[in-house]
Parts: structure tokens; sequence; C-alpha cells
């Protein structure tokens, strides 16, 4: 049992919470909870760290056999949490790189793609609502903040496992071979012509969604093939991005339905 | 200017910032930047906090005849802000109660009735996007998180002050008046049988949303006239509360469109 923060697992964990350039460098990323536990695919599983009390609690439970475990005093765990009040257990995940092509080939693409995306909490939410929305891949700008955030794996409720994702360094030319696919480019844009339930999204389909203080680049939403938005009444001036995101991700699964 | 964090009127600040019991015996709540002093009713102004820098910079632009104004030093406003990077403006602001008539008398109602939502972002984002969605009034149960709670009064982005909301005491009896109006009210339930798009919503609608973690109580769920449910793919056991109220809300205004 690990009893000391000074200990070099315990400093190296600590690392990985708090730095995107470790986790990266590294491939792996780090997700806290017993559910989080649980969905994680076994096989993308490198180390488990569990508080001493969960782990005399539920060590059968759990089924920890076959993954490499290290059992830390509650107040090491406590020290390492990302959370307030912290279920006992955390885990080294395996990063999973998702290329374009395997997003292309799925049939009747639904793709969101994030410009400058900044609040962790948006983004894991999502990939949340991707995932229940059917979408096919989210792409997002190298900009974005990083997905393996431990405030944006919270929020995608374990979708961060199978919603399929890549970041990329240029966001111009990966909208291009977009186009080439044929599927039509969307943004999302205060100043869109037409609202977005007006369009027919049976076919693949792409929405082009913005940074949350600024919106879209102008570069960035000049490349769309039609710019769509969401009509509003009262004085609101933009959506949350994760609220149009959503939105956006549901008509076109009411419209496929 | 005050310069003391120990100045009586800095100590109610922090109160009143803190603490919903104090905001809501006064009757009274705090808001926090320049968008937000902007859109707020200026009747409703009781008193403008602005730092010593902010003070300097832009008291013309800023509009303050007429409004009681306290000068505080830089090193007070931080300590009293609610937010790391502070814009140098607070506001004390006069509640408005909104009564059950005054939300019935708007013709085709449209309610979203909220069960102990705990998440002050998820309270706002609902606020913010209820506006936009042209919703008619929030009804919140009374073990709802404060919407009065800084962090929502940020989410919602100046909605506050336009959105009609009340707290009940008896949320039950609140949903027999609502039907008595003639408002059908459907429950957002993972055992919904209908998906929420096969309803007409054009007549007047209702949606009973429940707690982030636990969803709707059994007793409010049966007064329901009609479960619905968010049709998902993937393995997504349900979506954030804002998420699923927002979808909810843009359907009905896409049907009434």
């Amino acid at each position: 049992m690990i009893t000391s923060t000074s200990n070099g697992q315990v400093k190296e964990l600590l690392q990985l919470q708090k730095k995107s350039k470790v986790r990266n460098e590294r491939n792996i990323f780090v997700v806290e909870g017993i559910k989080m536990f649980l969905e994680a695919p076994r096989n993308r599983i490198e180390k488990v760290f569990i508080s001493e009390t969960l782990f005399n609690k539920k060590k059968q439970e759990l089924d920890l056999e076959g993954l490499k475990v290290e059992i830390l005093s509650d107040k090491v765990f406590s020290y390492v949490s990302d959370t307030k009040t912290p279920q006992g257990i955390l885990c080294i995940v395996r990063q999973k790189k998702t290329k374009l092509e395997e997003i292309f080939r799925q049939k009747q693409a639904h793709l969101m793609i994030l410009e400058n995306l900044q609040d962790p909490g948006n983004l894991g939410t999502i990939v949340r609502t991707a995932e229940g929305a059917g979408v096919s891949g989210i792409i997002l700008s190298k900009d974005c903040v990083d997905i393996y955030n431990p405030k944006t794996i919270r929020s995608t409720m374990g979708s961060i496992y199978r919603m399929p994702f890549l970041y990329v360094e240029n966001l111009e030319k990966t909208i291009e071979e977009v186009k080439k696919q044929k599927i039509k480019v969307y943004a999302a844009h205060l100043q869109g012509k037409n609202n977005y339930d007006e369009e027919n999204y049976k076919s693949g389909c792409a929405f082009l969604i913005g940074n949350e203080g600024n919106g879209l680049s102008q570069e960035i939403a000049e490349m769309a093939d039609i710019w769509v938005k969401i009509r509003m009444h009262g004085q609101v001036e933009s959506l949350n991005a994760a609220i149009a995101s959503s939105i956006l991700m549901f008509e076109v699964c009411r419209q496929r339905r």
C-alpha cells in the first residue's frame, strides 16, 4: 500500500491529472469513479489505483483480476483525486487514436467539427450527447481544450470510451477532406440564413461549432456549404455551445428516424 | 472608496454572494460583470460596487448616474468577486416575484417544471435556453438549487432578468393547478413510451424534468399525462438535464413555427 504523497507513482498520477502534455506524450489518460472504471474497455486499462477503504469493501465486486492494482491509503487517494468526494478508484487508460478514414467509413456520416472549444464541461457534454444522437465522429481543432481533461472525462459519463474523435493539426485541410466525401458542411452561425430545421440532413452532414465566446473564425465559417442558425425568441443572443450542438445533433436524429 | 475587507458593506456583499438564505430574506441578489450590469433593469438596481480601476477607466460609458455607487479598491473587489478574473463591477438587484397566474395568463403556455435540480450551471443554462425557446415560465420545486446562486446567474447570460420563474412550496399541488388550465403535462422519463417528437405540442404544454442523478420522483412522474423519452443510440443511459430540457424546448418551438 502506498501511504506517502511523495511516492513516485503518486507524483506521476498527479501530473497525468493536471497536464495534458504528460498525458499525450504517454498516450494515456486518467479516469475516476466506479462507473468510469466499470465501463472502461479492460484491454485498455494500464493500471488501477484504489483506496484502502474501497478495496476492503468492494474488491470482489469490482473484479480486479488480471489488472495491475495499487492500493493507496485514503489520505493519499484524496490527494490525487480530482473530485471533492472521491469514490476511491482511479485508472490509467490507454488513449485510442481514430483516423479520419475510419470516421468516413461509416455510411450516412454525421460529424461534429469543433473549433477552439474551451470549456471542458461543454466538450464532455457534447461527447456524451453525440453518442446518444448517433454521431459518427467528432473532429477537434488542435486549439480545443484537451478531451482528456478530468472535468471533460467526467462530463462524458463514459462516452469518452466509445465516441470516435480526433484532433487535427490543420482544420481547414480536414474540412476539405470532409467535403471531398460529399458530406455537406453546415456552419452553426448567428448570421445563418436558414433556420436549422429547414435543411435536409438525411445524407451525410457535418456541423461546424465555434468557440464559446467568439463563435467560428471567419476562415472556417467560410468553408461551410451552408450557414444555419437556431432562431430564437427574447433577447438571447446565442446558446451555450453544448446546447446548440445538441439541438442540431438531435434534429439530424429526428429527420433520419 | 472602501479599502478594507472588514468594512460592513463588504462583509454583507460576501454574505449575499454565498448564502441563499440572506439573499432571499432581503429579496435581493448579486450580479457580476459588465454585461450583467448593462442588462439589469435600472429600476431594480439597489447598488453598484465598482473597482477603482474600472471606475477610473469607464465611469462615463457605464452610465452610473442616478444609481447608488460604491468604489472598492481593486484588492477589496477581488476579495468579494465570485470570479477568478473579475471585470470590476457587481450590483445588488431586487428579486422579482412572478405569480403562477401571471404565467398562466400567457396564451399557448410552454412551461418547464423542475424537480430537485441541483447543478447551478444546469439551471442557469435551462433559464438561458428557455428564453431563447420562448418558454412562458419555469416552475421550480423548493428543493431545487437557488436560482440566485452566482454560478447560475452567470450561466443565464442575462436571461435571469427576463425569464419568468417561481419556486413553489408544494409541487404536486402546483402541477394540479397546471392541469386545471388544460395544459398537457409531459414527464421526461427514461421509461417513456413515445419518443418526444411523436407528440403534438401546439397547445399548452409543460415538461417535468427531474434531478440530475435520480430523475423524477415516482410521485411527481405519476402526475404527468404522458411520459416521453428521448430515444438514444449507443450505450448512453440518459442526457444531461439541461441538454434534455433544451431538446424538448426546441422541439416545441419547431412544431409551433
